[in-house]
């Protein structure tokens, strides 16, 4: 076998994020050796068998993680205190802890007690994804040209951080470094509050009065086609994401609320310039996006 | 030529709609013989000459409407009174009036007044579209597989509401009919007020901070840009149409207001079961229009 950043690599939750890791570190060489997939459902464990993208599968995170150099745990955020309990004393000297968790400061507040002596935290954000879940909605080239954000916290082991970056961008991914507050505000404008409109408003058409609800579903038109898009992500991980970064999301939903209100005043007015310059701000924000490639 | 519906057809706003109407004319049989296209900007008409998908290209509304069977307007909404009235003495007895706008009370308020004894109005609204506008941006398959709502006020001709039926099933669409009042409050719903919330976020993020915006656009996850890719639409329009269905979209943002407070509430205090259940309805709507062959 041809030098790798882990050899014994253990991913805890193989679902979208943990699968396309695994299949990642299968098909582009160099991630990892030995590949160990842990779940607390045994249907999701019995499926990675069938898909074949583990070498190991282990119900017990604790087992999983014995003689891992590197477990990353891909889990609903909500999970990671119970998980880093779990395993710190199954982990080796030396061996690195990671995770792709949507709020970075509760990860390391979670997290961060329970790593023992030793061991190396480093937090990290692949911002990659589908509306699919489970472990049959992972692929390779999930992470190609996404960036992976790294919050490792001050005094964080540098080789640590090295390999961890160095595992994304044999995915593809490009990595940055980034406080983990800031981190989080970034995210709760440019996905949590996104989310939860999409969440939001597809709840206000299906409270609408039976008879017209069916003809919500019947001509949904472009624009609330792609916010139920964005509303089939997965409901545990959301629910904890609302949670973990409650501050930084209620923040934007205010300031989004305050503008939507502004709006709505421009529309019982008349005000057509107000209305014409947001859309036009707008544009330009996604003629910014196309020049950045993110688009 | 073998039978046509509308023997001369006039496109008056040769864009995304109209460009498109004229495309599924000359690509599919039986809708139009001779197509006459009309704008105001000569850099438009010019390029429908370099694209080839107009017969006659007239500048002047009245002009384009001489001896047309059927006159379609695909301009703004807030262009059709004027429009009506300019057309109104150049269209010869049993010609058709239709147009393509996303609000139908406003569209029948204002052309209705003008439509001469003789000439039937059929309101319609096909429910296709992409985020780009301009001649460049049609092609003949849009309308395939969509709906064309028509809205015709009581009384209207049978035979010319048939007609538009006809021409709309032509070019792929299926059609239905709705009361002008019912069609602005859905809507409402399933368009006007998405593309006010990603019109209104687009503007939220653009308020941040200046470093803060920079990564917004860098790091923007798959929430932000599918926001963005429906605020990117044509600003006229869009005003226009928040402009003519005031009073729908104006209670449907209330509604949606509320559930998002309530939303908000429930992250403050930690209501998970609320927001799971919030979650798992959206899905279940997606669940529908993918059953219904939306998605």
């Amino acid at each position: 076998m041809s030098e790798v950043i882990f050899p014994r690599l253990t991913i805890i939750g193989p679902g979208l994020i943990g699968g396309s890791i695994a299949r990642a570190a299968r098909v582009f060489g160099g991630i990892a050796g030995e590949i160990t997939v842990s779940s607390r459902s045994q249907k999701t464990l019995d499926r990675v068998r069938e898909l074949g993208f583990a070498d190991i599968i282990e119900p017990s995170p604790a087992k999983a993680a014995e003689g891992a150099d590197c477990v990353i745990l891909c889990t609903p955020v909500g999970t990671y205190a119970a998980l880093a309990e779990a395993i710190a004393p199954s982990l080796k000297p030396g061996a690195v802890i990671s995770d792709v968790g949507s709020t970075k400061q509760s990860v390391i507040r979670d997290i961060g007690p329970f790593v023992p002596a030793g061991i190396h935290f480093v937090p990290a954000h692949p911002m990659a994804g589908t509306e699919f879940s489970g472990p049959d909605s992972g692929f390779a080239e999930l992470f190609q040209g996404r960036w992976s954000l790294l919050t490792p916290p001050p005094g964080t082991d540098e080789a640590a951080i090295q390999k961890i970056e160095a595992l994304w961008q044999k995915t593809g991914a490009q990595t940055a470094r980034m406080d983990a507050a800031h981190h989080d505000r970034v995210l709760a404008i440019v996905s949590h509050l996104p989310h939860l409109i999409a969440f939001t408003i597809c709840g206000t058409a299906d409270d609408l009065a039976d008879e017209t609800r069916q003809e919500v579903l019947q001509f949904a038109a472009t624009g609330f086609r792609d916010f139920t898009r964005i509303a089939a992500s997965d409901p545990e991980m959301w629910r904890d994401i609302f949670q973990a970064n409650k501050d930084a999301v209620l923040e934007m939903l205010a300031r989004f609320s305050e503008d939507a209100q502004a709006m709505a005043r421009a529309i019982r007015w008349g005000d057509t310039a107000y209305i014409e310059d947001k859309i036009i701000r707008s544009r330009k924000i996604r003629q910014s996006l196309i020049d950045l490639k993110q688009a």
